[in-house]
């Protein structure tokens, strides 16, 4: 615990206050503005606090979830965010994204480099139970955010129904009762004329 | 897991959404516009999970902490953000919060709704190691943004050294290293010019 140690941890939470700048497409439930990616992460995470009774797999660590969900976007700082309806952004996603780690997580003492790349390339491996469930709630969040603003993000961007479905279909990996959420909220959505078929 | 149950539990995380409209004195660091408090709440929570070796007590339970960051300022969607050096909304604050934390906390299932309240209460009391050190880094957070910005939210409000000091000094109760280097960082920002002796 010496004073480097701390300025090192000091440095890292300094810079990720990044993130509060960094726009995604998703708006407010009051339609106010754009969402930004620090906030978005911070109510995820509270949804894996209040959720997590929902996920498949009945003995998941929560706290896991927690952490990759805090961390699961830091990398948008560099990397920006990029829409999971952009086809064109997603090619080199992964590159920007890989690089932005290595810059970022760096930042910090070796091994909380080590333990929070971890939980970042958990997440986005999606292999255990705890990185599904954590997905399904990245996925699940702006579903809601749709719904309650007449699918404003949907709308701009001239999304279909049939690509928010199979986009958000990896939510029933994590969870099925969310996902069978999921689905009647897109299929409400459609019959109410803020989604287009 | 009934539908109902699921309905409160999303009828809670949509309601929360407002947190993000709830602006706090405190300004980014790249002194671009004021940190809403949505953001700040997953702000210290990345620091608890980066932080938690710096609390006075080893065997913290660091979960604890971070779900007690994650809602602590949830009850400002009714009661508003009350700046930490307003001697005048001090006054009424607790009632209000109180009111705002009825309202707000009883959207969940009966059984969430004691355990985020709890956590809440919990936070307030600043009795547990927990409470203690959430409670030093929701006070050290503000103190690296106005490191960050030459001391904008301190100027702007005609803060001194002595109340800053006298403010922050229950760091110390969460831990004695952050406030070594709290003491610190608020020595350095009069000998810059930045925070009024």
């Amino acid at each position: 615990m010496t004073t480097e140690r701390l300025g090192k941890q000091l440095r890292f939470i300094t810079e990720i206050d990044k993130l509060k700048t960094q726009l995604r497409q998703t708006v407010l439930t009051d339609a106010s503005r754009r969402e930004n990616s620090a906030e978005h992460s911070w109510h995820v995470t509270v949804m894996a606090v209040l959720l997590h009774e929902h996920a498949d797999c009945g003995d998941i660590d929560v706290f896991r979830v927690a952490r990759m969900l805090l961390v699961h976007d830091i990398v948008e700082i560099d990397a920006g965010d990029t829409f999971c309806y952009d086809e064109e952004g997603a090619k080199d996603k992964r590159a920007r994204e890989t690089q932005a780690a290595d810059r970022i997580f760096a930042l910090l003492p070796a091994d909380q480099a080590e333990e929070i790349r971890g939980l970042w390339d958990e997440f986005e491996e999606r292999r255990t139970p705890e990185a599904r469930f954590a997905a399904a709630l990245d996925r699940l969040q702006p579903l809601l955010h749709n719904a309650c603003t007449d699918g404003e993000a949907w709308r701009k961007h001239g999304v279909r129904a049939d690509r928010v479905l199979s986009h958000n279909e990896h939510i029933r990996e994590g969870s099925r009762s969310l996902w069978a959420y999921a689905e009647q909220l897109i299929h409400d959505a459609v019959a109410r004329g803020i989604l287009a078929e």
